[in-house]
């Protein structure tokens, strides 16, 4: 592993060129080796503690075998990408469908979002409460949107929102879910505790009469109350399958206590998630999904522009810069009227917070041969500015699916530095 | 007056250095002198007929005269923004605000964001009922974010939508508005008339058994039914300060009869608005505001393509190829697997529809001399391909406001074809 230093003061560590995947002369079964493709899932970019690893390590591998059974079974990308989502939602411990954060009225409300990167078509939700799986009805919304216009000419909704989009939703045949059934006894606890804290924390400032301007540069109410730790584990998912079709998708209970109809990142379209495949003025077919606080994810439209950096040459070092100049310098440049005119205290407290997941991938092989007989070469990352990732991989070829959780190298500042790691996998020709 | 004509079909004219505004020989008081600025306002890209050209020239002069006032007053970009917009969501005539289109329901949900150049801090709100005037929540949303983070560490909303939005206004102090003051006669009758539209068709398909796979291909119903015809006059402000800062705003009552919940391209970052001031990096300051098709407009993030692209030498020039390459073609691009696949009937009836206006500034003048003595040079543009596009403008030097309706050239096809135009405005330094 290599690791790297640059001069902005960011860290950056690894792994060139770590296979996975199989080479041409493995024993797979030959159907196996007709069905090609490769997933790389996130279960947040957030902090992750030893005690925790265990299930979400075990949640992205099964997110990453629904994803490979649906492309062994012949799926496109967007099928086997929301797979993989649903099982990232259903599980209690990420930050998405079941057991996402409750927000200041104690409800839930989801974000998510889906794009195919063959016909650039995209479907999201925004503070969706009582469904399941959010991802379904932005996956619903994508496809009905693809059998063109309503009755009368009408164009068909790309992004629907709160009330609106839950009765779309039961309309089209999607379930409805009783709120409690997706609150766990671990969201519940967290929600009881933010409320003391907030509680505690407006009584402590309306006693001291701060003035509301006031109210970044003090750094009083903070070291008595400690901040609401919001979970970020939102969940995402890239997929490229057999015909080099990527496709994205992400879902987020949004922040802790936030307000009600607050939508994030991850329904926002440039933001959560992005999916291109390649085309005449694109080398590269590449998809991205994002983590981390949504609205420092939107302000830097981080999926769109990782997407765009990763088009250069060397996708690694595209992606490092992308991370530093378009995500925390971009954002302490937008910050800096108010951050070093209030506080230099808040330089540190207000890191830019967040991570992706990108892959990126084209047909190589022989140039003389038809394109049924090129090999797929997929390049994949991941890279955060959070104290830790924790994400899973799986190509077609491969019986069981990795499992990793980056984390920040040793001293490295939460918000202002980076980890950066990935790897290459080549998927065999169809008719290997 | 200078016609283009080029190679990819698209036809433009454009006013080449037209002068508004005031020459440094004026006569103009010398308090008016030190308060320059510049606003451009659109209602819509469209179909203007012309019984309805004079009320839309005439919301686009009175907006532009409150930015003016504030201007004057020595208010910065984004309050003069805000007061623009309040007057033209005012207008019944607009759909925006008061005598917005009607959803599915019957209801009333707008969509609003603004920007503020010199922050890059951003405000949105999306499908909110019950609050005459959608951009003051969008600007509360901002000005609160910029107050920093709420008690116990929470992070701000900049998007907020439905319910949520709507009790988060109240709770700020921005009153609420009963649904059927903001309806309008016209509003209301056009609501019943395309519900028998819809009704109608519907009772067509049923009838002759249209699989839903085919319902974009058949010419059948709207041959029999004239589709619903969607008022597209969103509205939306662009203005450049005294201090050279810019600001954008955008606001929209959506598509008619659109599903309740559907969230437009007025509420989407990137997408509606988007002002980002002269810094190391981009020598000119950009404000632009869009109007059209929400689907179309969000998918190719028009504003902010539109803002990058007049960085190039030739604003026109960029502006041009920006609409032709980032609007139709990549549009086109994105549904030619539905169009081609279908009926080449739908490339005529699925034309791209939106319009945009463009400022861009810099200082101009003696390099030697002090900042406070430079002039600022404002360039702006509007492009559409709509029928049609009514716009404003006015600088802080002007008497009244110059009001114009952008329309195709002859024999052009909406949906194909654009319109460009635009002027060049020199505001005199501060001590002229």
């Amino acid at each position: 592993m290599e690791k790297l230093r640059n001069s902005t003061g960011c860290t950056g560590t690894v792994f060139p060129l770590q296979y996975s995947g199989t080479m041409q002369n493995s024993t797979i079964s030959s159907r196996e080796h007709r069905a090609v493709g490769f997933v790389l899932v996130h279960a947040g970019a957030g902090y992750h503690s030893e005690s925790k690893a265990k299930e979400y390590k075990h949640v992205c591998k099964r997110a990453c075998q629904k994803a490979v059974d649906r492309l062994r079974a012949g799926a496109m990308a967007l099928e086997a990408v929301t797979a993989a989502l649903t099982e990232l939602e259903d599980s209690p411990f990420t930050n998405a469908g079941t057991g996402s954060n409750l927000n200041l009225s104690g409800d839930i409300e989801c974000d998510a979002s889906i794009m195919d990167g063959k016909s650039l078509d995209y479907g999201a939700v925004g503070a969706l409460s009582g469904i399941k799986n959010p991802v379904l009805v932005a996956r619903r919304l994508l496809s009905e949107a693809q059998k063109g216009k309503l009755s009368a000419g009408r164009i068909p909704p790309c992004f629907l929102v709160g009330t609106g989009a839950q009765q779309w939703a039961l309309t089209h045949g999607i379930p409805p879910c009783p709120s409690e059934k997706m609150a766990t006894k671990f969201s519940l606890s967290a929600y009881k505790r933010n409320k003391r804290k907030m509680e505690l924390a407006e009584k402590i400032e309306t006693e001291h009469h701060f003035l509301k301007r006031q109210r970044t540069s003090s750094g009083t109410v903070s070291e008595i109350i400690e901040p609401i730790s919001s979970s970020l584990d939102t969940v995402g998912a890239i997929v490229v399958d057999q015909e080099g079709n990527v496709a994205a998708a992400v879902s987020s209970g949004g922040l802790a206590m936030k307000h009600p109809g607050r939508v994030g990142q991850a329904a926002h379209y440039g933001c959560g998630c992005w999916a291109e495949n390649a085309h005449d003025a694109r080398p590269y077919a590449t998809a991205v999904s994002t983590s981390g606080c949504g609205e420092h994810l939107i302000r830097t439209m981080l999926a769109r522009e990782c997407s765009t950096a990763v088009q250069a040459e060397d996708a690694h070092q595209a992606l490092l810069e992308a991370m530093q100049n378009k995500f925390i310098v971009s954002f302490v440049f937008s910050q800096c009227h108010l951050l070093y005119n209030s506080s230099p205290f808040l330089a540190s407290e207000d890191g830019v917070l967040g991570g992706v997941i990108v892959l990126r991938c084209c047909k190589c092989g022989d140039d003389q041969s038809s394109d049924s007989l090129r090999a797929l070469l997929v390049e994949f990352l991941w890279s955060h500015t959070t104290e830790s990732m924790c994400v899973g991989y799986m190509s077609a070829h491969d019986s069981k699916a990795k499992t990793h959780i980056s984390r920040l190298p040793p001293g490295a500042v939460a918000g202002q530095s980076l980890a950066i790691e990935g790897g290459v996998c080549r998927l065999g020709a169809m008719n290997d």
